[in-house]
């Protein structure tokens, strides 16, 4: 198997090739080609006989195509640029979150037009496409009415998603991915960095900031939880999925009270109180927005699976990024 | 107030302008200028006094913006290829009814950038937005999920409309229009021609074929209430509509039988007798999949409505297309 990782450099993208060095295999298949791209080069971190990295923007013309040529057997579509950065740049946003992606998609009908050739595609959307007010819980069959040109240009990716694997020029799944707990690195500026920053940081010993209640429930899923949902839709049989290809992954509905007990149960008083309260009305309204809980059974039917405890999604970051040991 | 119809040539489009030049108005304003385009030269229905008809391709690069910078006040967006030629040519249906839609939003933006500019626009689309499997009844808030690529390009429509209305480039409302009943002319071969078939033939003394059975379920308005939505959709305050643009219009759910029962009412069974049955299983499986009932309650709590009963449809047919006589 071929496969092809776009948007390899990102957190989830290193994460995913990570893991599919060490399994060497998806499914029943052993991977004897493993193809990172990305707009900066992937960093080849891992120790793989076929593996390459380069950089290339799908927003180029040309660059989908040259891609396609090499008739991967799973493409695994990352690539995008965040929500803030999509708000502030409109051009942009459209050009790479949509253009890039149709450009994906049409290179390999276009691909499929030479001679017989139909990938299984693996899409990354985002639970952005909804769009407040919501009911208390979103369920499969859930409008989608985004608040951000982000979160429509995702929705569009899902309809030709949809339209693109109905006609047969690839066999695509879509999936939304929960709000990613506790996310590695530094601390950002993102509004919904403080989910990860209150968990992390105090983990490691430093302050974090908290700048909304404890009562705002919201949607999480580990870094490790991601992984797997994107090995699941690169194998799974799709058939069961019909026309309707996307999907919101399952996740853990949690308050940020829940989140602090379980930093609590597991690295106790002193991590807890390395949280500082600094209340901002902005991000206040801005998360005010946001999904809070799902009901995915159609995504739960159909194998995927996240964790059930915030204790879990924090363990999961001690083992994974702290090699098993608090700071 | 300057109005600008694109697909002014189809038939709700003529009915719109033949409409708007007997009003004279639109909501309290005079209407001073009527543009009507289309890929043929719409006919100047009736006497106005500042009408222009021209053939234009919006799909061709330049015919957006030369149309924008007129500065129409009320831009009405009726032009697509239907969802027959959409499925059949795969580029066509993209380039005309996707592409050629976002030149037009795209053109207005730009046209904005240059000198504040905020037209009304309002759009239509389609219940094929929707895809079976339904529940018995569509709600407001049901997701689209489209069976056939010109309902995922109107799909696509809607949310670019309500991103570029969100982002303030235009006053945008999307409408989602029945199944059009009685649709006057001459029977054609779409799949949903019956429904207007068995009604418009057998009321003008002509046979007509019913392929599939009383019991199919379907959802109708006329083209009077066709245009009175469109009407609406031009003057009305969006304001409550907020980010949620698109809006399932109001219709009248019925059975193939309880349209017989209403040509019998008003034709007799004289007219009945006309209706052949020709059992079509291709027919019958299109059919299956197609929506046939909605609850439309944001689109009657905005002051939309559609008929009652298929008597009142048969009767409007009668009125607006027959002179008043049954032939």
């Amino acid at each position: 198997m071929h496969i092809l990782i776009i948007g390899a450099a990102g957190m989830v993208g290193r994460k995913l090739a990570q893991q599919l060095v060490l399994d060497q295999r998806i499914g029943t298949e052993p991977i004897d080609r493993l193809s990172l791209v990305d707009v900066v080069v992937p960093a080849k971190v891992y120790d793989f006989r076929n593996i390459t990295a380069e950089a290339a923007d799908l927003a180029t013309p040309g660059t989908a195509e040259k891609l396609v040529a090499a008739r991967p057997d799973v493409i695994v579509h990352l690539a995008a640029i965040v929500s803030g950065e999509a708000e502030a740049d409109f051009d942009r946003g459209y050009r790479i979150n949509l253009d890039a992606t149709r450009a994906l998609f049409e290179a390999i009908r276009q691909e499929g037009m030479k001679s017989p050739y139909k990938p299984r595609l693996v899409f990354t959307s985002s639970i952005a496409v909804f769009g407040a007010p919501f009911p208390d819980k979103i369920g499969d069959d859930y409008f989608t009415t985004p608040l951000t040109s982000y979160g429509t240009q995702k929705a569009i990716g899902e309809l030709l998603l949809a339209d693109y694997s109905r006609r047969g020029f690839f066999d695509g799944i879509g999936i939304r991915l929960p709000t990613i707990c506790v996310r590695p690195g530094k601390p950002n500026k993102a509004a919904s960095g403080f989910f990860s920053n209150i968990l992390r940081e105090p983990l490691a010993g430093q302050e974090a900031i908290l700048p909304v209640g404890e009562d705002v429930r919201h949607w999480h899923a580990s870094p490790r939880a991601a992984v797997a949902f994107l090995r699941h839709a690169m194998t799974m049989d799709l058939t069961p999925l019909g026309a309707r290809r996307n999907l919101s992954m399952p996740g853990l509905s949690a308050t940020v009270g829940e989140q602090i007990e379980a930093l609590r149960h597991i690295a106790g008083e002193k991590a807890v109180r390395l949280i500082r309260r600094e209340p901002d009305p902005v991000i206040m309204k801005i998360v005010s927005g946001w999904p809070r809980d799902f009901d995915t059974k159609r995504a739960a039917a159909l194998g995927f699976k996240a964790e059930a405890t915030f204790d879990e999604i924090i363990r999961i970051h001690i083992e994974d990024e702290l090699g098993g040991k608090i700071g």
